[in-house]
C-alpha cells in the first residue's frame, strides 16, 4: 500500500502541474490590447525577472557552499565512513532549493502576465477580472503544492531515508529564508519610499506614473508577495510532511503500521481537494471576498470528506484523522482571529483610527497594543490543538502522540494549494490596479480593481494567520523529529537516549533564553535593512524629481528612470538579507556546540514561542495599521488629508515592514533553525563543549 | 550561628532606618525660602498624597479579599485540618503589603520635600544641589532595603516556615503590581498629555506653569518613578531572598548546612555596603553622572570585600560566594549594555536621530529594531550567569545548583540600596527642574538642574537594566522554589515527585505558549490604559485653554485648574490597572487548574523568557527614543523645530509608556505569576483537569 500511495502521490502531483499549465494557458488567452499597459507590464516583468535572476545567483553560490558543507559533515563527517548518506543529503538539499526556485519562478511569471489580463478584463466587468486574478494566483498554488508532493515522493522513492527528507526540507527553507527576507526587503523598500515621497510629500496618487519608484513597487508585489510567499509556504508544506514522515518512519520501523502511507494519502487528498476547489471557484453576486472565502470553505469540506473516505477505505486510524481535522479547524479559527484584529468593520481598526486623531504616537501605541493582544487567541489555539492532537493519538501507543501533532500540522497545511491561490491573488489584483491607473482605463475600472484589491487585503489576514499557525504546529512537530533523530544517532553511537528537555536543566534554560532573543534580533536586522534601503531610494527619488525636468509637472513624454529605483531595491535587498540569514544559522550552531543537544532543545522551544508571538504581533499590527489608514481614507475621522490621516499613514508605514518583511520571515527563520538542529544533531551530540 | 545572623540582620535593618531618618532630617535642614516654589511643591505633595491615599484604599480592599482567599485556601484548604499555617500565610501576606506600602510612602514623602530643596540649593551651586537630590533619593533606598531585611527576618523568626515567606513576598509583589502599573499609568498619562498639548501644539516650554497638566506631570514622577519603582525593587528584593531561603531551607533540612545563614549574612552585608556607599558619595569635579556611577562601583567593591571576609570568618563555601559575584558582575554588564543602546554618545541614539529626519515612521522602525537587538546581550548575560552559577554550585551536592542561581540573584540585588538611591535621585531632580522653572530661579539654576536631570536619565538606563536582570535571575530561582514546594506537598500527599518540566510533554508546551503571550497582553492593556487616559486628559487641557481666559497668554494671576488633571490621572490609573492585574492572576489560575503542575512549569518558563524579552525591548527602546529626542534638541539633525525633531517627539511619546509603564511593570508581573504558582502548588497538584 505504501509504495502504491507514493506512486499515486506522484501521479496526483503531476496532475497538479497539468492543471497549472491549463490555468496558465487560460490566463494567457484572456484578451489584452492596451499598448500602454503592455509597456508597463513589460517593465514590471523585466524588473521582477532581473531581481530573481540576481537573487538566485547569490543564492546559488550560497546553496553550493552549504551543499559542500553538508556533504562534508552531514549526517556525520564524511571521513568517518559511508559517503552515500552524505551524497544523498547534499543532493536532496540541492533538490529542495531547485524545486522551491522553480515553483517561485513559475508563480511569478504567470503573476506578471495575470496582472495585465486582470486589469484589461475589468473593462468587461468585475467577474471576468476576478477570474483572471484568481486563476493567475492558482498557478502558484498548484506549482507549490505539486512541487512539494513530487519532491517529497521522489526523495522517499529514491533514497528510502527519512533523514534525507530533512535535507530536502532544509534546501527548501534556506531558499525560503532568503526569498522571503530578500523579497520582503525589496517590496517594502519600494513601497515605503514610493508612498513617502509620492503620497506624503508631493500629494500625488498611489501608482502615479510620475513616481520613479512606482514600477519598483509593483515589481515588489511580485517578488515579495508572490515568489517570496510561495517559497515560504513551500517551505512550511515540505517541513510539515518531512516532520510527519520522519516520525511515521520511526513508528513504522519500530512498531509497524501504515503511518507513512497515511501521510502521503492525506497530502495527496489535500492537493486533489485544492484542485477541485480552484476549479469550482466562481464569483457570485456577493462580491470577491466571499467568493475567496467560500472557495476555502468548499476545499476544506471536500478535504474532510475525501480523507474520511480514505480512512475507511484503507482502514486508517480515526484518531489520526481526528488530529488532522483538529489542525484544519484551528487553522481556520486562527484565521478568523487575525481577521477580527485587522478587518475594517471590527472595533480594533476603528479604535486605532480614532486614536490617530490625537497624533501618530497614538496610532503606534494603540496598534502595538492590539497587535500584542492579537497573539493571544492564536497562541491559545496552537497550544490547545497540540494538546488535543497529542492526547488524541497517545492511546495508539508510544511515539504516536508526537505524530498526532505532526498530523495536525499536515491537516492545517492540507489545503495550502487553495490558501496560496487566495494569497497570490492579492498582489496580482494590486498590480492590476496600478496598471489600470497608469494605463488610464478610467474611473469605472479603477473602482472594480479597488474592490478586488480590498478583497485581497482582507483574505490576506486570514491566510497569514493560517500560515503562522501551520508553521507553529510544524515546528513543534520538528522538535519531535529532532529528538527522534538524536536518539537514532545515540543508539548508533552507544550513547544514552534523551527523553526530553527539562526546563530545570540550566543548559535547556540557557538555550531557551537565547532562542527567544533570536526572532527579535532577526526581525530587527530585516527592518533596519528596509529602513536603510528606503532612505537610499528616497534620496534617488528626490534626485529624479529635482533633475528630470517636467517630471513633477507630468509633462507628456517625460518618463522617470524606473530602472534606477529597481536597482537600488535589488542591491539593497541582497546586501541586507545576508547578515540576518547568517546570524540565524551561526547562533544556532554556536548554541549547539556550546550547550549540546539539551541547550538546542531549549533553544528551539524559546525560538518557537517568541517567534510565533512576534510573527503574530507584527503581521496583525501591520494589517491593522494598513486597514486603519484605508478606513480613514474612506472618510472616517476626518478622511483624507486630516490629521488622523497623516497619523494613520505613519502607522501604515511602520506596519509595512512589520507585516510584509519581518513578520512572515520569522516563520521561515524558525523552520530553518529547527532543520539545522535536526541535521546537525550528531555533531551537537558528540562535539559540544558541555553535554 | 543562624539565629545570631537573623538577629544581626534585624539590627542592620534598624540601622538602615536610623540612617534613613538621619538623611531625611539632613534633607529637611537644607534651607528653602522661595514662596512660589513652596506653593508648587505643596501642590505636588498634595497631589501625590491624594493619589497614594486613593490607590491604597483600592488596594486595601483588594489585599483584604486576597488575604481572606489565602486564609481559606493556602497552603491547603482551611477545612482540611490545621489552620495555623493558613493564618500565618494570610498575616505574612498582609505584612508584605504593609511593609511595601510604608517604604513607598516614606520614599515619596521625602522625595516631595527633596525636590524643593534641590531646586533652591542649586542657587548655591551644583554640588549642594546634587547632595540634596541624592540624599533625598537615598531615603527611599534605605527604607526599601531596611524593610526587606526586617520583614524577611521577622517572618523567619516568628513562623520558622520558609513557605510563609512566599506569602510575604506575594504581598510585596501584589502591591508592587498595582503600584508600578497604577503609578506608571498616572505618570505617563500626565507626561504624554502635557507634552502633547504644551510642547507640540502650543510650543510652550516643558514645565510651563500655564499648562494645566504640569503639576500632574510632577506628581507622576513621584508616584510612578519613586513610589512605584520602590515597590518594584522591594518586590524583587524580597522575592530573591525568599527564593534563596526556600531553597536554602530545603537544603538545611535534608543535607544540613548553613545555607540560610549565608543568605542572611550576604543580604545584611549588602545593606551595610549600601549604607557606606551612600555616606561616602560626593560629587567631585567630574560631574553628577560619574558621581552616581562611582558610588555604585564603590558599593560593589565594599560588598565583594565584606562578603569575602564573612565567607572566611564563618567558613562558608567559596562556590556560593562565587555565584553571588557572578550575579553582581552580570548585573553590571547588563547595565552597561543598556547604557550602550540608550546613551546619547553612542551609535544607536545617533542613528535613530538621523532616521528621524525621514519622518516619524523611521524613528519608530529604527527604535523598535535597536530595542529588539538590545535584548540579546542581556538575555545572553542572564543565560550565561545562570549556567555558570548552576555549574559552580552543583559540585556541592544535590539541590545546590539551583541554590547557586538564587544566590546569583541575591548577589545582583545585594547593592539594591544604592541602585534605588540612584534611581530615586532621577525624579527628584526632574521635579527640581520643574520647580526651578516655575519658581523663576533663572537660567543659571536651570542649567544646573538640567545637568543633574540628564545624569538621572543616564544612570536610569543602567539601573533599569540591573532591575530587569535581577528579576530574571530571581524568577529562574523561583522556578526552583516552585519545584521544591510542589515536591514537599507531593511527599505529604504520597504523590509522585516531579523531577522537572519536559518541553516534549504537551502540557508543558501548552503552558509555554500561553505563558509567553501573557506579558504581551499585560503590557498592551497598560499601554491602552495610558492611551485612553491621556486622550481624556488632552480633552481636559484643551477645555481649560479654551475656557479659562488669559491662560494661554499667561496673564498674571491666571492659574489653571491643576487639580482636575490630577483627578483624571488618578481615576484613570485606578480604573485601568485592575483589569491588567486580574488578567494576570486569573490566567495563571486557569492554566494551573487546566494543565496542572506541568503546564504551570511551562507557563512560568514561557512567561519568564517572553517577559524578559519584552521588558528589555520596551525599556531600552523607550530610553533610546527619549535620548534621541534630547540629542536632536541639542542641535543635531536640524535641532529644535526641525522635521527630525517632530519625528523624535513622536518616538519619545511612544517610548514613554513603553519605558515607564509597561516595561518595568512586566518585572512585577513575572514575579506575581511565579509566586501565585508556588503558593497554589498544592491546589494545582490535586485539583487540575489534566495531571
Amino acid at each position: 500500500m505504501y509504495i502504491g500511495l507514493v506512486v499515486a502521490s506522484i501521479v496526483v502531483s503531476l496532475l497538479a502541474f497539468v492543471f497549472a499549465v491549463w490555468l496558465y494557458r487560460w490566463v494567457q488567452a484572456v484578451p489584452s490590447s492596451n499598448p500602454r499597459i503592455a509597456q508597463v507590464g513589460e517593465w514590471i516583468r523585466e524588473g521582477a525577472t532581473t531581481f530573481l535572476r540576481r537573487e538566485y545567483k547569490v543564492l546559488t553560490a550560497f546553496a553550493g557552499a552549504v551543499a559542500v558543507l553538508i556533504f562534508l559533515f552531514l549526517p556525520s563527517p564524511v571521513w568517518k565512513g559511508n559517503n552515500i548518506p552524505n551524497l544523498h543529503m547534499a543532493l536532496a538539499y540541492i533538490a529542495g532549493t531547485v524545486f522551491s526556485g522553480v515553483a517561485g519562478v513559475m508563480g511569478m511569471r504567470v503573476a506578471t502576465i495575470a496582472n495585465v489580463k486582470t486589469a484589461e478584463a475589468a473593462l468587461k466587468g468585475i467577474k471576468p477580472s476576478f477570474m483572471a486574478g484568481f486563476r493567475g494566483g492558482s498557478v502558484m498554488g498548484m506549482a507549490v503544492v505539486g512541487s512539494t508532493l513530487l519532491g517529497v515522493s521522489l526523495v522517499m522513492l529514491i533514497t528510502k531515508e527519512t533523514s534525507t527528507l530533512l535535507g530536502f526540507s532544509f534546501g527548501a527553507s534556506s531558499l525560503a529564508l532568503f526569498a522571503k527576507a530578500g523579497g520582503g526587503i525589496f517590496t517594502k523598500t519600494a513601497d515605503v519610499s514610493a508612498d513617502l515621497v509620492g503620497k506624503v510629500e508631493l500629494g500625488i496618487p498611489e501608482d502615479d506614473p510620475r513616481n520613479p519608484a512606482v514600477i519598483a513597487d509593483n515589481v515588489g508585489d511580485n517578488v515579495g508577495d508572490v515568489a517570496g510567499m510561495g517559497a515560504d509556504l513551500f517551505d512550511s508544506n515540505v517541513a510539515s510532511m518531512a516532520a510527519a514522515l520522519v516520525l511515521a518512519g520511526a513508528l513504522d520501523r519500530t512498531v509497524g503500521g501504515t503511518n507513512s502511507a497515511i501521510v502521503f494519502c492525506y497530502a495527496a487528498a489535500g492537493l486533489l481537494a485544492s484542485i477541485l476547489g480552484v476549479m469550482l471557484a466562481r464569483m457570485g453576486d456577493s462580491g470577491p471576498t466571499s467568493a475567496l472565502n467560500r472557495s476555502t470553505y468548499v476545499t476544506t469540506g471536500i478535504y474532510a470528506v475525501m480523507t474520511a473516505i480514505a480512512t475507511v477505505a484503507f482502514g486508517f486510524s480515526w484518531r489520526i484523522w481526528g488530529a488532522c481535522m483538529v489542525g484544519l479547524a484551528v487553522g481556520t479559527l486562527i484565521g478568523i482571529a487575525s481577521d477580527y484584529f485587522t478587518d475594517d468593520t471590527k472595533p480594533p481598526v476603528h479604535k486605532v483610527a480614532k486614536a490617530s486623531a490625537a497624533g501618530p504616537a497614538f496610532t503606534i501605541l494603540s496598534g502595538v497594543s492590539y497587535g500584542f493582544i492579537s497573539a493571544l487567541p492564536a497562541l491559545i489555539g496552537i497550544a490547545v490543538s497540540s494538546l488535543v492532537a497529542y492526547n488524541l493519538c497517545a492511546p495508539l501507543g508510544d511515539g504516536y502522540a508526537m505524530f498526532g501533532i505532526a498530523m495536525a500540522a499536515v491537516g492545517m497545511l492540507s489545503i495550502v494549494g487553495m490558501i496560496i491561490s487566495n494569497d497570490a491573488y492579492g498582489p496580482i489584483v494590486d498590480n492590476a490596479r496600478g496598471l489600470a491607473e497608469m494605463g488610464g482605463l478610467g474611473e469605472d475600472v479603477l473602482e472594480i480593481t479597488d474592490q478586488l484589491d480590498s478583497a485581497g487585503n482582507t483574505v490576506k489576514a486570514v491566510t497569514k494567520g493560517f500560515a503562522i499557525g501551520a508553521a507553529g504546529l510544524t515546528v513543534i512537530a520538528l522538535l519531535g523529529t529532532f529528538v527522534s533523530e538524536v536518539n537514532e544517532k545515540a543508539v548508533e553511537l552507544g550513547l544514552q537516549l534523551i527523553t526530553g528537555f527539562d526546563i530545570m536543566n540550566p543548559a535547556v534554560f540557557f538555550g531557551l533564553l537565547i532562542g527567544a532573543a533570536v526572532p527579535a534580533v532577526f526581525s530587527a536586522m530585516l527592518i533596519l535593512g528596509v529602513d536603510r534601503n528606503a532612505q537610499r531610494m528616497v534620496g534617488e527619488i528626490h534626485r529624479q524629481f529635482r533633475e528630470i525636468r517636467g517630471l513633477k509637472e507630468g509633462k507628456p513624454g517625460v518618463v522617470p528612470e524606473y530602472g534606477k529605483c529597481i536597482d537600488i531595491a535589488t542591491n539593497g535587498a541582497l546586501r541586507e538579507l545576508i547578515p540576518a540569514g547568517l546570524f540565524t544559522i551561526l547562533i544556532t550552531l554556536a548554541v549547539g556546540f556550546i550547550g549540546g543537544v539539551q541547550a538546542i532543545g531549549g533553544f528551539l522551544a524559546g525560538n518557537i514561542v517568541s517567534g510565533l508571538l512576534l510573527a503574530l504581533f507584527m503581521s496583525n499590527a501591520g494589517g491593522l495599521w494598513d486597514n486603519a489608514k484605508k478606513f480613514v481614507e474612506a472618510g472616517h475621522e476626518g478622511g483624507k488629508g486630516s490629521d488622523a490621516h497623516k497619523s494613520a499613514v505613519v502607522g501604515d508605514t511602520v506596519g509595512d515592514p512589520f507585516k510584509d518583511t519581518a513578520g512572515p520571515s520569522i516563520n521561515t527563520q524558525i523552520t530553518v533553525v529547527s532543520l539545522i538542529s535536526s541535521l546537525a544533531a550528531t555533531l551537537f551530540l558528540t562535539g559540544s563543549l558541555f553535554r
